[in-house]
């Protein structure tokens, strides 16, 4: 049995977790292990000792533990061949497949993630007393989220934020462009390059509606449309929820 | 006949390039195609009609073109599979050798490579008159690039190269610990996790000789020569010249 330790299926998180959802039958070939982001669940002790960097998700396989979302969905590939096959056969095109998750992981990620914590993420941590947040801050191992709590709570700058917002403009520009001439992101078919995007653009034509939708991005709108409607997302979204960590928008980091 | 497009046998160049001299012919199965990066060439309009981001290094197979370097190393291996296999065959084995290319990509890379162009590049901009850097700029595709190259010339700000410092010393520490009580970095065997770090590590040595000595950095430096002194290195370092960008200094960006 397959156990994917997550928040709820939205950014990093839902990588893994549409793919699981795609190749396995829930329940029986794979389970979720959902931590709360708003309990600081991903840096106890305990998830720390799955994974020390305390961050989600990460795959536990027969005793072994898998980090990085863009990994454990290549090792899911690797580990589980499946009739859903999720890369293409071609090298070629799979290389395509991993100029895109690349470009998710090294990018398109970063820029909504920073106006994600900004938006919401903050609020969260101003609930805080200063003395609850400097003890919270302690138990985060990685000192780069750390620096990022702390901005996100007493602001990020606003040269910073600029920046983000013209990186997630270029990045739908970019998936637009793409999707207007092409069902599909690599090889003409659904692959991890689709579902790892999608992780991060699905929530867009809502907190940034101005950049996503039908009029300004319609290849980009139609093919979010195509992947929520795929049984395997319908199934990932009615079984796991989403979580609320203020008021009722939901954590998208 | 595949052909590599790339800078002189250092920094991401290396990575394609150890892996072709480690699996193939040269001059039979492979040549290379050298560009200058003090002329620019990578931003001429002849290479970005076939890398239309400006960046080396870029392979031709038969034709098509396959782009980032860490994605190139797996292409290769995809695509051309031979007796000299690179990647570990276990898939838990293989996804610790993509969480060490990925954090080459996305950490290891960019600290190094910051300080390299404070160094060296800065020098070799400053020599250009502003009309001709401004001219040169805006042949640049993309745009932090661009104000990479802006911030070599003028000087990177102190707090930001402070930083990048603090992340060569945990990169260090990273790797080093690792290869105290490891042969390799991943699987127990040479992969392109090693391949993909020594691209950026080989020269630290010389460039961060407080950090990376025999008594601070054993298991680094021992990894470093062991990876040096095999034949597929030793050949490429002798068919390929390094590039000289200032002084006696080779370029290592």
């Amino acid at each position: 049995m397959l156990k994917l330790y997550s928040f709820g299926p939205a950014a990093n998180s839902l990588k893994p977790m549409l793919t699981l959802f795609e190749k396995f039958e829930f329940g029986r070939e794979f389970t979720v292990h959902q931590l709360n982001p708003a309990k600081f669940e991903h840096h106890s002790d305990w998830f720390k000792a799955i994974n020390p960097r305390g961050q989600v998700p990460a795959l536990e396989d027969a005793g072994r533990i898998v980090t990085e979302s863009t990994v454990i969905c290549e090792y899911l590939e690797d580990a589980h061949p499946t009739a859903a096959s999720l890369r293409p056969e071609d090298p070629f095109d799979r290389a395509q497949m991993r100029v895109w998750t690349k470009w998710v992981d090294e990018y398109f990620c970063w820029c909504v993630s920073t106006i994600g914590w900004h938006r919401y993420v903050g609020k969260m941590a101003q609930k805080l007393t200063d003395a609850e947040f400097e003890e919270k801050l302690k138990a985060i191992p990685v000192p780069e989220q750390q620096v990022k709590w702390r901005r996100a709570r007493e602001g990020f700058p606003q040269d910073m934020l600029d920046e983000e917002m013209r990186k997630v403009a270029v990045s739908v520009r970019r998936l637009d462009d793409h999707l207007r001439d092409h069902e599909w992101l690599a090889g003409g078919a659904y692959s991890l390059a689709d579902i790892c995007n999608f992780a991060i653009a699905n929530g867009l034509q809502f907190g940034f509606a101005e950049l996503v939708n039908p009029s300004d991005a319609p290849g980009l709108i139609r093919w979010l449309e195509q992947i929520a409607a795929r049984p395997a997302a319908q199934l990932m979204f009615a079984s796991v929820p989403r979580e609320i960590v203020h008021e009722t928008r939901e954590l998208n980091v």
